[in-house]
């Protein structure tokens, strides 16, 4: 048989777009799912939540990215099953329901937002795992302040403007700080009435340390440099319950706050449950060295849904390189595989980690050896993200728009926007998600 | 009594907008009231739905068109009530109703969509009034196009790819056109299928003729620009019905479509029943030469929700340029007033008026006297839209990427992006709107 090997891969985010690439060009059929049209490039879904950012200059279309003349080609859809006994993949699309055959599969489908089982969480807070998400708080931040504006109960506008951040990870220490420069670089000077009251940015943290995998020094000038910025930080303070208009923490304090922003973690995709295979904690599912899913044949699992040890046993973090690391690799195997070569074995090359806080500050730990702080550590982050941000297909247009829009807070990205889902009268033929008809504001 | 006058203004669309403008640091306090809180630049409307810009683009937050320390205030909401007599407006804002006074008041409310009383029609097709409205456009064309490239059945296929805009005026000549240009500059690329079938743009005119208040010459001149783009005319050919999956003219012909865009005309806000004054066709207001409603006091109305006649016993067209200049003069009367001075009578300074139809090009009248056509017209077009946005305090960035996204078509944009309304546990007393619990996808 002549035909050539078809490699699905399950997910369009870091790891399974870094795969698809490696595979461009090859002597395959590459299917890619995902259940958006788009890559988010979610390390700066913060900057869009925070109005700092344009959602479209975080977001790439998948099309776009591989050439229409390539191997790649995109499917928009949801992935309900894969039967690994005859080898296909169920996908939900808007017409129907598909079965995707594949000889080898690549199942990367990231993470989602980890409750630690507070059932009213999904009510009462907002995550910042998605675009639409980052939108719906930038809206909502918005609007809160509109209402805060005009309301005579001084109660309640204090707590319109409370905004309250859970996790004392990146995104959180991201988030927090962020919000602090809106309010200071731009709200303040749109709204009188902040000249008489100030918002407050909280940020509680469970534990009683930030940014946990970095070095103590590290996570002492993170600290400095949020105080120093004017967040209020709580740790050692799990939330105990949450409510639509306060969020109460575990030694019972209560702050009233209508944004809960809950940045506290993430367990792996609930996909992995499809393979039928035994899953570690955290819902991960436990793959070999090259980064198969044995016993099952020809399957591969990477990023946030991977568990894999290193050298020392450590497992390896749910982080950004991680997974653009293993979505390389993977696709290589594959490739070695249908030549009859021997496969690689996976080793993090770890370059370090950072985060910052606010605009002109970060922590970043460099080569696990480098500490920077400051205003160094916020210039790294910078080039390493317009790096980042360049990969795609000499995007400077993108990349002069972000910078200006960075630098300047361009007005313009302050819109209170909801757009509903499809209500133009497609008929159930075409769309599986159930229409809505929403109020336009 | 020292207080200042107060200057209450329903609508911060072009007419609203100039009005305050004009009263900005002058001895009054305005109120502008909107439902959104930015102004659209709805002529660009247009390319936002057919992918061509991004949203933020042509949304101008209200407060940062207005200093924080000017004497204009903005206030979210809906107006749905207006008592003449104890001069008040009455509010619904996320947080209550409120009731606010004024010593003056400007409605500028705008226009709705002209559904002819076809009671299909909100189901069954797409308007371009409001910036949700091109985002959910916009989102649905590129949902049509990923479901066309995987269905197998060749009658849907061609449903799908078969976009049909109803009105032969600006609006819809330009959607049109720029409908052709996303098929063949960017969707073409980035479809395989597009290889072997072409998308379809159908522009559907209800009498014999495009641009009705356009000299002869350049109706037959946009005619065959729109024809050699490869926009398909039906003209004389009122819609009869509408359904989900296709539309039917009055001569009976059946086009199998699942994008019906309806830029058919617009009418009057329902705002002006608000008034308790009896309302001219169309549901316009009447207005003296100096734009008050006569016989109430103080109030003035202007833009698409006033009727005024020139001297030659014609009403003012429902244009942007008569809005504005309707607004500043509204403003300019009232402050008068204030003064004890004569008030001044509306004349309408009449520079032209242009369409574009593609990319480069357009059908432009100026000063009633020159005809333009082509790139030279497409050319003036171009230089009017970016002076009107750079009327926006030095939007400079804006500009530069608002050029670099229409000569490039930035990949950006084509992003199927829905961001449901709020979900994030408001309680009742600040919502208003409805909650609705969206599937994410």
């Amino acid at each position: 048989m002549q035909k050539r090997p078809r490699i699905v891969i399950i997910g369009a985010g870091f790891g399974g777009l870094y795969a698809a690439r490696t595979l461009e060009q090859k002597a395959v059929d590459v299917l890619l799912i995902d259940r958006q049209n788009y890559h988010t490039f979610t390390p700066l879904l913060y900057q869009v939540a925070t109005a700092g950012l344009e959602p479209e200059e975080i977001g790439y279309p998948v099309r776009g990215i591989f050439r229409a003349k390539s191997n790649i080609a995109f499917l928009m859809g949801e992935v309900i099953g894969v039967n690994t006994a005859e080898k296909y993949v169920e996908v939900i699309t808007s017409e129907r329901t598909r079965h995707e055959h594949y000889d080898y599969l690549i199942v990367a489908a990231g993470s989602v937002t980890n409750d630690f089982n507070l059932p009213t969480l999904a009510r009462d807070s907002f995550e910042l795992k998605t675009l639409p998400d980052a939108i719906a708080l930038r809206n909502h931040i918005l609007r809160s302040f509109e209402t805060a504006a005009w309301t005579d109960d001084e109660d309640y506008r204090r707590a319109l403007i409370t905004l309250v951040v859970v996790g004392g990870g990146a995104t959180g220490l991201e988030t927090a700080g962020a919000l602090v420069e809106l309010f200071k670089n731009v709200l303040s000077k749109e709204y009188p009435f902040l000249r008489d009251i100030t918002p407050r940015v909280v940020l509680v943290e469970a534990t009683d340390r930030l940014l946990i995998p970095y070095p103590k020094s590290l996570q002492a000038a993170a600290l400095r440099q949020l105080k120093s910025l004017g967040v209020e930080v709580i740790l050692g303070s799990p939330v105990k319950a949450t409510a639509p208009d306060h969020v109460t923490l575990s030694d019972d304090r209560v702050i009233p706050t209508y944004t809960l922003i809950w940045a506290a973690g993430v367990k792996a995709s609930p996909m992995g449950a499809l393979l039928d295979l035994p899953l570690n904690r955290g819902g991960r599912v436990p793959v070999t060295a090259t980064l198969e899913a044995a016993p099952l044949d020809g399957v591969y699992v990477i990023g946030d849904m991977a568990y894999l040890e290193d050298a020392s046993g450590h497992p390896y973090p749910m982080l950004i390189p991680v997974a653009k690391q293993q979505g390389i690799l993977a696709a290589k195997n594959i490739l070695r595989r249908i030549e009859g070569r021997n496969q690689e074995a996976f080793r993090y090359a770890d370059r370090g980690i950072m985060a910052t806080i606010g605009r002109s500050r970060a922590v970043a730990w460099i080569f696990n050896k480098v500490e920077l702080t400051g205003y160094l550590a916020w210039l790294s982050w910078l080039g390493l993200h317009l790096i980042a941000l360049l990969g795609f297909r000499n995007r400077l247009n993108v990349f002069i728009n972000w910078v200006w829009n960075y630098f300047t807070y361009d007005h313009s990205v302050r819109l209170i926007v909801e757009v509903p889902d499809e209500t133009g009268g497609i008929p159930a033929m075409v769309m599986d998600e159930p229409e809505t008809d929403l109020i336009t504001r």
